[in-house]
């Protein structure tokens, strides 16, 4: 018998017997419905599916009475509107990443991708345990909005390029969709750094109105179709070592949930964050190997003074950064600080551990 | 109290009383109620603490209503009897590490750590995306288990020595305290691996009963004391580049719960898996610069061809393993499919990242 069903049957008990409801209309009570907007295409692989999943782990835990709907870009809210939408309560809810608002807190950027920055072990292990969420909060809070890690997407890859880099020198003049602090570096690098919608990225490198694009890694780049439109496809990215993504609640949607529905919502979406990130790291090699045997892909490593360059101009970014605004200031020293001990660390752990494979 | 029973004292209460029934007995429920054993003393540092977080969050996601009671290791049962309590349904859940069950489940050491296995980022995707988590449910279905990662040490320190290793002539004779697979390894070097438990190390180091001990990182080893009774700190642990701990789970008592519970179970596990990697990264080196600059322990790393030796007789004993036991043999294929693929991948991105960092 569900629950529902017995109330009935018990209220009708009760009211033949002369007896008042009590709690009744209680348990009877609608679900709390929420709204997440998110700025993926609705449903798309790995990233908008992280958000489902978000939603079908607060249903089942709750047992249906936590209810979220997930909305794609456009579908509710445009993409770049979901900061907005949360920020103002139009919505309790929103996925994207923190990037996508460094108009609004430049800050936001150190908790989705840093060129030459970290990895997805070292962001989650800084966020989670280095100190790194009260600062989130801290830059959100003023937005009335609660940040989360909502995902991840390991190291990326450099892109695709129709032009060989061989040197530092290809860089200059570069046509390149890279947006966000990558696309500073390449400027500074002498690159030109174009803004171009996800949507829009295969046509532009088709007519050649971009030399170069990054995306995300093999399994989305295979589906977006980028290799039937550039030559060359390049590795690490450095752009991008470990993208992180978020959820973002509104501050008062979320106090008004009960105590249960709170940690309900903060472990479905820390779950998220992980699965995600297994997702990528189980599923890219297939479709790099597809990319390289069935489509011919042509592999290529940045040379290693072209990184070193990169690097320089990745340092002078933030730097920058960080002197043009107080909170970011404060966020990057904590990077700083917190960089410079897991490097220590990964030097003695993770590094060897790259090496011993192949000894 | 089962709704049965409830239903049964609802009617004699309205009866009696003719009063406001509603759904308050419902609510007052009684919580079901579990019990958790452990490997580890009681909230030992992040492994015990770990246990102790999944029972906080069932707890708090359930609203009080799935209490899950945590007991060190030898409260209620002991350390090594853990396996064999959840199996027979004694007590509903356990924590500890699967290695621990070798001599049941030879296979099940795939699940905890494999000398020059995995590190924690491919064993999660290995497991949770990559085909690992079907083949371990199999390999614990027979003792009514149902298993779950259940915590991440990350890669771990090769351990402390009396000795300098600076050949592989130096492990002949080498008596170590080297639990598992690690140790038959060291045996086919020569060595002399010991078992010795965790609380008669310090004293079997100090006697010279043993040479040479792995235990677990900074954080812990300092704690332990270590540093007091041995010169040399080596890595990489090439033994356990990233040791799983496991919840396990008894599959009867599992099938009770109600669909909720399951999975607020699932995903407080899953939850904590990730934050035991986060509170290991991030607290490790702290630890480690305590022991190097306070203590003055000398760091060192084992030479290549000491690292080659021992790679290549731990292929050896994992092909034995694999000849000796056909679940083994069916578990370690898919661990040699998902390695092949993962380190072309990391080749491409975890490895250039961390090259990069010092590029």
């Amino acid at each position: 018998m569900k629950r529902r069903e017995f109330i009935k049957k018990a209220g009708a008990g009760a009211l033949a017997a002369g007896a008042a409801m009590g709690a009744v209309p209680a348990m009877a009570a609608k679900p709390v419905m929420w709204k997440m907007v998110t700025t993926w295409p609705p449903h798309f692989p790995m990233l908008g599916e992280g958000a489902d999943y978000i939603a079908k782990l607060v249903d089942e835990m709750s047992g249906g009475k936590f209810k979220i709907s997930v909305y794609g870009g456009g579908e509710l809210i445009p993409p770049m509107g979901v900061f907005d939408a949360v920020s103002q309560g139009t919505v309790e809810m929103g996925h994207g990443a923190a990037y996508y608002w460094s108009g609004k807190a430049p800050a936001a950027q150190f908790f989705a991708a840093v060129p030459f920055g970290f990895n997805a072990q070292s962001q989650n292990s800084w966020v989670t345990s280095g100190g790194g969420m009260a600062l989130w909060e801290e830059v959100y809070k003023p937005f009335n909005l609660k940040p989360y890690l909502g995902g991840n997407t390991g190291v990326q890859m450099g892109g695709w390029f129709n032009k060989e880099i061989n040197s530092v020198a290809d860089l200059k003049g570069l046509k390149m969709r890279i947006p966000g602090l990558g696309g500073q570096v390449l400027a500074k690098a002498g690159g030109n750094a174009i803004l171009v919608a996800g949507g829009e990225i295969y046509t532009n490198l088709e007519r050649g109105v971009i030399d170069a694009t990054e995306w995300v890694g093999p399994y989305h780049d295979l589906k977006l179709g980028l290799h039937k439109v550039a030559k060359y496809y390049y590795y690490p990215g450095w752009h991008e070592p470990g993208t992180t993504l978020e959820a973002i609640v509104n501050i008062g949607a979320y106090e008004k949930l009960s105590p249960e529905f709170k940690v309900i919502l903060d472990t479905a979406i820390e779950k998220t964050n992980s699965w995600m990130l297994c997702e990528f790291e189980a599923k890219n090699n297939d479709a790099l190997n597809e990319l390289i045997t069935k489509h011919k892909v042509e592999l290529r490593k940045f040379p290693d003074d072209v990184l070193k360059e990169l690097k320089t101009y990745a340092d002078q970014v933030l730097e920058e950064l960080a002197a043009s605004d107080p909170m970011s200031k404060k966020v990057y020293e904590s990077f700083k600080n917190f960089r410079s001990k897991i490097y220590e660390w990964n030097k003695i752990t993770e590094e060897p551990y790259q090496q011993f494979k192949y000894i």
